[in-house]
């Protein structure tokens, strides 16, 4: 593709995704995807055949660059230590500063928005969506693998579900942001799970029964 | 209203809200509802002018549901002990032990629902979701007040923030349910959160610096 053609789809994806993220899939029409991206409809088509390669490509782009995202700041934390657990502390707290440095409140996760209108979409984009939870799943589980090489945990860690709570966390303070329209939420949600990872490690908190 | 009357709009209630939960409130259509309703469209304008005074008794019902099972919750945790820490313990096993009994995965929650289309939404509704999801944090954020009169934490608690993990603990849980299809996601970010709770108020965890 043209670099203005690239451009071109891009636009069309950025103006999706911000009208998708504050009414929804179902209200997001076509018709306003064009005006607001300064498009034709055959400049639309020719990227997009339907509403349903728009999704797909949407959910595609996103989860791609939630995991860039993630792992740049995997990458700097790496850099600013070598012990695995100050790694997580320090991922989690890079987190909690993109978050803060946002201009507004969060705007939205795809993730969950496609969510609650599933049953609007194809099952391969149900299923590209679970893929991509299950990567976010995988990748904070080897993380958090990592640490009990060189630390002891206070209680039994299942990596899965600690993983699976960064994300949930993410995902219920992204809505608590919303509802209270108010950034500050996500970024103490953030730091709530933090505390979780650094009471499950410190070692003056000895074995819990 | 007659009794009638009141199983009517309970039902009109009870199918717009599943209808809403699966594929969001923008492709509800009134015409869907009456059909699966069992109910005439003069029937549904008795009792909603419209979308909008609909989706203010959904948010209310909901709103009040909810309230009503936490408390249950509540007062059945404290029958079960005089302790406030494991009367919180207790309240996070019943309220995990009531999403695993759930015959499916959770249906999805309207606040998060509606959150994800609040630009078609009123502004009252806005604030009735932001002033309920504020119940929900005065709620937990006391349970957890008491807990200290008796309990030293491990590290300095904001109350409102960890009454807040716990909704969006629940929030986040009810999405990874979703998009995994696996209702055991909710359950398992529920003991995650007791887990934290557990470590915060453990004794032999020490003082954390």
């Amino acid at each position: 593709m043209s670099k203005r053609g690239e451009d071109r789809r891009e636009k069309i994806l950025d103006v999706a995704q911000a009208s998708i993220l504050q009414k929804g899939f179902s209200a997001t029409s076509i018709e306003e995807i064009l005006e607001k991206a300064h498009i034709t409809k055959g400049g639309f088509f020719y990227h997009f055949p339907g509403k349903s390669e728009l999704a797909r490509a949407l959910v595609e782009r996103y989860l791609r660059d939630d995991m860039v995202f993630f792992d740049t700041l995997e990458r700097r934390a790496r850099e600013l230590s070598d012990d695995p657990l100050q790694q997580m502390l320090l991922f989690i707290n890079l987190l909690a500063e993109a978050m803060e440095n946002l201009e507004d409140v969060h705007p939205g996760c795809l993730v969950a928005s496609f969510t609650y209108e599933s049953q609007l979409l194809d099952e391969d984009i149900k299923a590209l969506i679970a893929t991509g939870t299950l990567q976010w799943r995988e990748k904070f589980a080897g993380m958090l693998a990592r640490i009990e090489e060189s630390h002891r945990a206070n209680l039994e860690v299942d990596h899965d579900e600690v993983a699976d709570m960064l994300s949930a966390t993410i995902e219920g303070g992204i809505i608590l942001s919303r509802v209270m329209a108010d950034k500050a939420l996500l970024v103490q949600q953030l730091k709530q799970y933090r505390n979780y990872i650094k009471l499950m490690y410190t070692p003056a908190a000895g074995v819990l029964a």
